[in-house]
């Protein structure tokens, strides 16, 4: 089934079930209010909101409405916990001499992960507000799973049964701060701003083939201003996601609703591009001697989506965002009132 | 007023209102079902929790009954985001010697901090379960405020009037896996498993002139297995909490319920010891050549209060933690099955 939160003025928005392909959705309130409260009551609301998604997708519920994107929130807009692994080797390696940074100890062996912000998700087509152009701004392309409560200890192979939904998500960064966050050791903080998200969070089930030793096996294709710029492969990935689940859960139990992410989708072939402009920018110093490519500019559009065949489907939906200047302090004081 | 979170059996708990002396507790069900609803209804919630805490302190709520620690989950037993600081420079001082690695960049002018897990808080009383001893269990005595909405870009002083309330925590830390986490750039994971609480939140009015210039002016006091182990004073924090909560605010707002920490307690002046043992073991090091005290082991206590004069009052209650080994993962797996 695939799972989507309309915007209803609440923090954790309206739960809707959406039709396979993303033309219909129905309201999930009967069986429970929002996402998050369906993952902590997922034995019991997962087999209903599976009844009246098959009722969807067979043209069996009168009241269903047209799926609107813009009107979406996160999927799940807010959650207790969001971890955010670097997966893709070829991603980390190309940044690391992107940021100059000394060589990452047991790199090939160990997941590397950063406990992110989980209080305030961005809908897929909602503009991000940002403070300064001259930070760097830069999207990241990846995947990631929602899991239900997984225990301390748990192996990889078991965390994979931990896995509820599966989300397309960028991970914005700001470049200028990266470097100081990372040598402090603490790491990334006000490098990494609110996460966005496409519209639809989907069970494995909806990928079929496509979701396959723990990874998201497709094409993840990214726009910058309406110029194509990549399209690496999900099954590139070195850690799956039962991997990096166990890493999160190595000294601490994960309560349900918990967001792993892939890292940044990256592939060693040159030809796909990228799914950030850092990982660019570094190509272009190694082959050019110098980056040529800018970050993004106040007005500039990112749109990402995943790639299924047949027909080109985007089983996700597509994230289609703007970067804007943040509001100033007084203004954006009104904003945070949330009622 | 001082407020406390007792179990239900519901991962949120059932808030209670508790006697400036910690003796008689009544529950708030009435006016909120738990904290981290009061924090997101803070105009509204406030007064009427404020209006019973008066009623009580005053011996006029005839259902009051006798406030057990024992009873009690974390004040907020979870909440959508943990920032912790590290603003006693001193210990980051220290802490830079104990882990070998390099100065800090700004150390002195830009506040560090990591993002931390905020999906499972310990109570003040409960087992703290870790998976080995080999880890280098530690624990991190600390301060730290709960703030309402906080706006992108808000100034340090404008922060401090997002205070809502102050709590005391043990931040638990791994050593042994402290090092890699920082080398990775990354930052803190599994080298910081669930923090844990002193039993009441208390707003600022509580401490009367002791919450002072964004700081808690009380001594931290830490007992490890009964034997005193230091009681260093919070003012000497060299970034103030707004300065904190700006800075976790640079590029994203906050939503209500955040959680700020302020980083190890830990005075210049030797003589009054540590809140964390990887303290001590640098300063044996530094004196006598070689750490000579070792990490926790399972079985061990500690016991952390925060001291007002007169009458050696503990304004947020204690912490008083056994460590023990975690079970195994069949076990531990129905604990998580959250009702």
């Amino acid at each position: 089934m695939k799972l989507a939160t309309l915007r209803n003025g609440r923090p954790d928005g309206r739960l809707v079930v959406v039709s396979r392909d993303l033309q219909q959705a129905v309201p999930a309130d009967a069986i429970t209010p929002h996402l998050l409260q369906a993952l902590a009551d997922w034995p019991d609301a997962a087999p209903r909101l599976a009844q009246l998604s098959d009722r969807l997708n067979a043209g069996q519920v009168p009241d269903a409405t047209p799926f609107v994107p813009a009107d979406c929130m996160a999927p799940l807009p807010r959650c207790f916990q969001w971890c955010d692994g670097s997966a893709f080797l070829n991603h980390g390696r190309l940044m690391e001499r992107a940021f100059g940074t000394a060589p990452i100890p047991q790199f090939d062996t160990v997941p590397v992960m950063y406990q992110g912000a989980a209080d305030d998700f961005l809908g897929p087509c909602e503009d991000v507000p940002l403070p300064d152009e001259a930070l760097g701004i830069d999207f990241e392309g990846e995947f990631g799973v929602i899991v239900g409560p997984v225990p301390m200890g748990v192996t990889p192979a078991a965390a994979l049964g931990a896995v509820r939904l599966l989300v397309q998500l960028n991970d914005w960064s700001l470049r200028a701060l990266g470097p100081r966050e990372m040598q402090s050791g603490f790491g990334f903080l006000q490098a990494k701003p609110s996460t966005s998200f496409a519209p639809v969070a989907v069970t494995p089930d909806e990928l079929g083939p496509h979701w396959q030793d723990g990874r998201v096996h497709l094409e993840l294709e990214v726009h910058w201003n309406g110029e194509a710029f990549g399209h690496p492969h999900g099954a590139e990935m070195n850690f799956h996601f039962g991997e990096l689940i166990a890493h999160a859960a190595r000294t601490r139990r994960l309560s349900a609703g918990t967001l792993i992410g892939s890292g940044t989708v990256s592939n060693a072939g040159r030809a796909v591009g990228s799914t950030c402009i850092a990982e660019r920018r570094v190509i272009e110093m190694l082959e050019q001697g110098a980056p040529r490519t800018g970050f993004m500019r106040f007005g500039d559009r990112v749109r990402m989506r995943a790639r299924m065949a047949p027909g080109d489907q985007a089983p996700f939906g597509v994230i289609d965002q703007r970067v804007v200047q943040a509001a100033p302090v007084a203004e954006v004081a009104d904003r945070t009132a949330r009622p």
